[in-house]
């Protein structure tokens, strides 16, 4: 195991010691546990959003924690989900009165402590709390039946509907509306990835699954699980027309529908990889008559350092566009 | 060689093509070669700033060009300098009467190319060029004896220096006081690395040096120049204290000096590794009494895929702090 570390049962603890000193003027922590990430800038009478997750996928999930995203974010240990204590310790402290939305991915230790974390804070607390679960892997899962419930995996994709979702509760509006946005951002986003090799958990401290020398496996997910096609590593144009036709055939997209794109490195590849991608994306986005509203390249949500790339697509409209476009200020996430 | 890339000829093309794509309103090129990569927003009356070298140490250099830092980057192929003749179309395009200013790493041939640049632009174009050269990495050479020429390398200090020059000529200082900035910067900023693995030139196909499985080489340069020292792989707070010493010794800083420091991750090192060594950082910065102004944490100048991380720390005055401090806008730096 080659990394830059002390000892592996540290590795979350120190992590965290080293983000807050780096950012004291966007976060800080509730209930005396550094786990219990908040904002350092609370506004009153905003809905608070949450979200959580596991450990190992920075800037994902704490990362976005600041001025107009999200106000807090329970921590895990790598790759495994934090407590509903942790989690209500959080909500208590975003609530101002105007209710808590919780945006999380489709990963079941998630939903279970989210849910019991919301009852807790209805029946304690008084705090009105819904939640929103995005599952946008395209690889993950078949299609959503209309009705059904959606068992894909949630990857790179809720950071957009963190941005949406975080500019409308910025923008002062209910619960119910911010709820709203989060679930049309969440309905018309898809992701899939590439991995290239495997991460290492610190306290593992040996890959979960191999990838050969020569291979790849496209639809992996981002803690390694089993992807849709296995194959020797082929050029970045064919993967990317691959993958994003994928994207495009699932919501599906209509002619000039206009889009935000998500290139996102995985953790080792270079950003020049990801931009010889976002080149081939270009050329199918034109072909396929889609207006790219927008692009975000580089590294939003990582396996630890999981070589590969993820491609996110969402379809846009006026009211999406606008919360996407807001100012953002968080550790990992500043537009202006 | 396991990149997702197509064919390594084109490998800086076709980043180029996709960067160019992605940020359109703060990137453009012009003589008709994508090499030559300008700023899309030119301010009239601004002392230009320019840079230049190598592709694969992305955001190095051109992803600095943008409002408030970089006018101009010439775009080598991987791990060489550009032309003298890219150098001189950049230049042009960025004078507007006020001059131009070269800063950028201490390797030879950046050095031949950009001197030949400044000589053509004077006598051609009649466009007074200043240079500053940045030699910031303690491990590459002995301490600068007092007016002799530094044969230190240029690290991932080069980014304090843009900032801070970037910032003067964005203030609409003169070229003398911009250069003026720029030679402070130079002067009080340090750097050490350490590299875990080797990395691959994509027309190479295959790395130029290894290091064991189990070892690091603490002083390693970004395109695997020897460093100090090669052993097992320590844990991060005993790699961190040997940097950081290494570095307080150099300049020397004083007690209650102000300073701003850069933990860089140079290619697959996670952000978590790197929060690991910012919370040591500031162990050791409190224990030899210095104030942290500042921390910038993620991969600043790369090595394709290497792993390992940088530490900077650049001694501050009001004047460096109030140029570090002010806004900036480029397409991987962004600063309100």
């Amino acid at each position: 195991m080659k990394k830059l570390i002390n000892k592996p049962e540290n590795y979350v603890k120190e992590m965290l010691e080293g983000l807050y000193i780096a950012h004291p003027d966007l976060i800080t922590y509730t209930d005396n546990d550094i786990h219990c990430l908040v904002t350092a800038n609370k506004k009153e009478g905003k809905v608070g959003i949450a979200t959580g997750g596991g450990s190992g996928h920075l800037p994902l999930f704490l990362g976005y924690v600041g001025k107009g995203m999200l106000d807090a974010c329970s921590v895990g240990d790598v790759f495994q989900s934090p407590s509903a204590e942790q989690m209500h310790a959080c909500t208590k402290y975003i609530d101002s009165g105007a209710g808590v939305l919780y945006i999380y991915g489709n990963y079941n230790g998630d939903i279970f402590n989210f849910d019991m974390a919301a009852e807790q804070a209805d029946f304690e607390d008084n705090i009105k709390v819904e939640s929103v679960v995005a599952g946008d892997d395209v690889a993950s899962a078949a299609p959503v039946e209309k009705g059904a419930k959606n068992t894909r995996r949630g990857v790179a994709g809720i950071v957009f509907v963190y941005k949406c979702a975080g500019a409308a509760a910025d923008a002062m509006l209910s619960l119910s509306e911010v709820k709203r946005i989060a679930e049309k951002a969440c309905a018309n986003v898809r992701t899939m990835g590439v991995a290239l090799t495997p991460c290492i958990v610190p306290r593992v401290g040996k890959p979960g699954f191999s990838i050969g020398e020569d291979e790849m496996e496209i639809g992996m997910g981002i803690h390694g699980e089993t992807g849709i096609r296995r194959s020797k590593l082929e050029q970045a144009d064919k993967v990317t027309e691959e993958m994003v036709t994928k994207i495009i055939n699932d919501i599906p997209f209509q002619k000039r529908d206009e889009v935000a794109v998500m290139v996102n490195g995985l953790g080792a590849t270079p950003l020049d990889e990801q931009y010889i991608i976002v080149r081939k994306v270009d050329e199918l986005m034109k072909k396929n008559e889609l207006k790219v509203h927008r692009y975000y390249v580089g590294e939003y949500v990582t396996s630890l350092e999981m070589a590969g790339v993820s491609i996110s697509i969402m379809k846009l409209d006026d009211e999406l566009k606008k919360y996407l476009d807001a100012p953002a200020q968080t550790p990992f996430f500043t537009q202006i």
